[in-house]
């Protein structure tokens, strides 16, 4: 099991009169991952908050804040208990079983135009024997066609581009992943959570943009872009792309720093482990 | 009341050995939109089908046939009670008072890229008064501004490019409008019905795409190719645009011949009338 | 050496008072293909045209005719003397010692933006030994990645569209070799021909699109499409991609069926030969 | 009479063994734009480079550069004799009789996708009398429709983009506006150019693009920025869009600093005056 603690400070200066934010930068409550402990401290006296959770656990918050500067602060102590296969044992559902939620994560979406892509997905997939594998070949080739590279990319940027110029950041690979999967009929969705930065090489935590699929009845995490240790991943939001799983989405004039995170996994010998990187099917979703 | 006989031919050559067909054909349950008597028949015997229905009352067909030729016929009779409203008196929702389900339709979608036309919309229909007839603005708009000519878009067409090549058909008006009313901030989502075709200068019945965008806590239909009654328009499907909302969409090698639809408007003088064009505000949903 | 007996038939209907046309479907003028005799046809009494040489010895003729039926006939025959040379012989010429008239074919157009395909291109042929080698797997690549199928692509379709979606017509499949040779600075442009039907298997005569790409001080062509016989293939029009070569460009009201083509290939046992495959590097232009 | 001190400072570092510049910071030679003494020092010793003069009297430098720092200088007094005319006097070309090199100019191009917005172009600008109001009223409507930000777009954005989104830098502007004068079959081009900075609201002096129409048998300069004074405007390199007339192009591994850029115009009192804006019709070419 993992736990970790994570703590956020977001600091934003309005310049209109008000401004109201949209967040999703609460851990979700899931089967899989609790939420022990948190706190959040907002700057403003005046400002007016709620915070509301949907059928999937998703807790959206959102903030109406006045002119002047703002600080939303958060900690909270997550823990996350993996669900994890062997891979071999892990089949692709057929689409005429998929479940209608599962369905929806079959179509294309904003940022990832999966209606244009059969004929260059088949050719690269369809032969592969179906089953987590197929889902692995396509995470490992946009890992090993994609360039990391920061600022690369915009919020209009969608996997057609990043196919095309070959180069993005893990929001891109994400994309790129999701349209290659559900042009093979793979159901795939993205999630926007954090990083685990506990490998120096892989840089600091970090927001991250990660992929689940549907196999096997369950949703099974890959981290295409190849920067974190998925076991470390914790789960905010999730939705068919970045246009449904922004950490903030902003109406008004507003300033923004960047934000300030902290992910500290704990470690205690036996009940807490650190995360590692392994070749099991992980999963903390079935819906 | 609007009292409408609905009925639709499907005919497809399956050249697979099987093929997966999932169908939206089946009138939405709403409380609004009543379905009466319904009929279904698939002409082949070894079909396996089954009958699902959502949250919002959308029910979605599966059926698996096997090679060779197949039937779908349907018939139903539905009666639709519309609310109406005081376009004078239908206020916009403030972005902050949205509730949630209405919120994810002002994100942008595969076929409505309103993230990229803020500026575009802003500039036409920022200054406006807010309410309905801001979003009337935008349909009529689009009406004017768009010309529609018979397979002048395919499958990959999107809101952009019918901005920029002016040239559609209803599914191409209605992203258009979608895109633009969730560019000002205005929940728009897409929906597939049928058209009750009682102007021949209109053509005949057909399935329709309209608009939908929320508004005073309810979401109001709007027709932006003008080639329709909306007062006789009948729900199938709901969705964010044409990606989620298609009547049918297939797996497996399919041949397939033009559906026949038949819609009729009851009339007996007190109860049911017929459709007709009206300056109120029609709405047939809340959620 | 190569003498093709060609024959067009046009067939327009002029719906508004007058239409104006530019046609470039005379056989150029050039060094290595002669022009023995010519015949234009042109049934409206009342049209004026005139044609123009460029400095390359394209020939463009613009007509302008009234409203009413309009045939143009032309007959030539035509002598191509290939200039062929040992593929393992032919250099790249470095970008800086590209002629200015070369340097022009590495920029992006139209519908060949190389300018998005740096990091694509490299990936796949930058590693290769340069030459013409380099060249012929550009071709062999995407005549392998890409799908000939009739009405799949519209006027607008450019090198990005073939890239992604993966089915073209001849004029795809050049524009996609066009923009891949230009990413790795491969001066490359678009030639409006015939092609040469000899081969029942690839169809009647036709307009054909094929490639042409600088090495070694010359221009040598390709097909990326694989149907048509290169030797067969004869130059009307040279450009940077199709925007720059149709074979007619018109302005007015006009009704178009589809041009008929004749293209006979002499053989007289020493003189003329039968157009046959080879794995010659093929030219018949130096600038 | 304009008379123009033009200074310029290139600074790059070469990171690979060597690297190729073309380079079009020449002011062209045409016979209304005269050259009167120029200086050129490459800081380079061994550094190889040529001056190439085309049928236009543009003027391309390419130089290979070594690893290492590289400073190019140059210097040159320059003299205009702009040609002007009543914008009522200056009418359009019948397409039928633009002369070959004209006609190019009518054709999409990679930045300007004039095919793509005929409808556009016509709804805004069809009905308006042709001649040179006609174009002035395409630049005005450009000036008018997009918000000029700097950084808002990249080396790939295009016309279409422009048209869209609505904001750019001066390239935008003339993509833009050229996109729809072909759109309408007025030959257009882009100029890249240095900017007259005399007016310190516009900024200081800088690298520019603008426009060319063809008008009357001449190019007619426009600027549809807004951003500079037209008479003080100088011309490097003409093309169809950026794609052909960037002042560097650099093949190797580079790193720029931004250019230090002088334009002064002398004044003598009859002989030199100071550019100003004006309502007349401004040319400085014929072909």
């Amino acid at each position: 099991m993992i736990r970790l603690q994570f703590s956020l400070e977001l600091a934003y200066t309005v310049l209109t009169p008000s401004a109201d934010f949209f967040f999703d930068f609460h851990p979700a409550y899931t089967p899989q991952q609790t939420v022990m402990l948190e706190n959040l401290t907002v700057s403003q006296a005046a400002a007016t908050w709620s915070l509301q959770q949907d059928a999937s656990g998703q807790r959206s918050m959102r903030l109406q804040a006045q002119s002047g500067p703002l600080k939303v602060n958060y900690q909270a102590t997550v823990e996350i208990a993996h669900y994890s296969d062997d891979p071999a044992q892990i089949p692709e559902v057929p689409v005429y079983q998929l479940p209608l939620e599962a369905l929806h994560y079959i179509y294309p979406s904003r940022y990832c135009q999966s209606d244009r892509l059969a004929a260059y997905a088949f050719a690269l997939f369809g032969h592969l024997p179906q089953g987590y594998s197929r889902a692995r070949a396509v995470c490992d080739w946009v890992q090993q066609h994609v360039q990391f590279r920061s600022n690369s990319s915009s919020g209009t940027t969608s996997a057609i581009d990043t196919l095309v110029e070959r180069v993005g950041v893990c929001r891109d690979f994400a994309h790129l992943m999701i349209a290659m999967c559900r042009a093979i009929n793979l159901p795939a969705r993205f999630v926007t959570g954090t990083d685990y930065g506990a490998d120096p090489a892989l840089g600091p935590p970090d927001f991250h943009a990660y992929v689940e699929v549907y196999l096997g009845g369950r949703w099974y995490m890959f981290d295409p872009s190849g920067t974190a240790i998925p076991m470390g991943m914790m789960r905010l939001a999730t939705g068919r792309d970045a246009a449904d799983a922004a950490f903030a989405t902003i109406f008004g004039g507003v300033q923004s720093e960047p934000p300030r995170i902290e992910v500290l996994a704990e470690q205690n010998g036996h009940q807490w482990q650190l995360p590692v990187h392994t070749n099991q099917g992980l999963s903390t979703a079935v819906v």
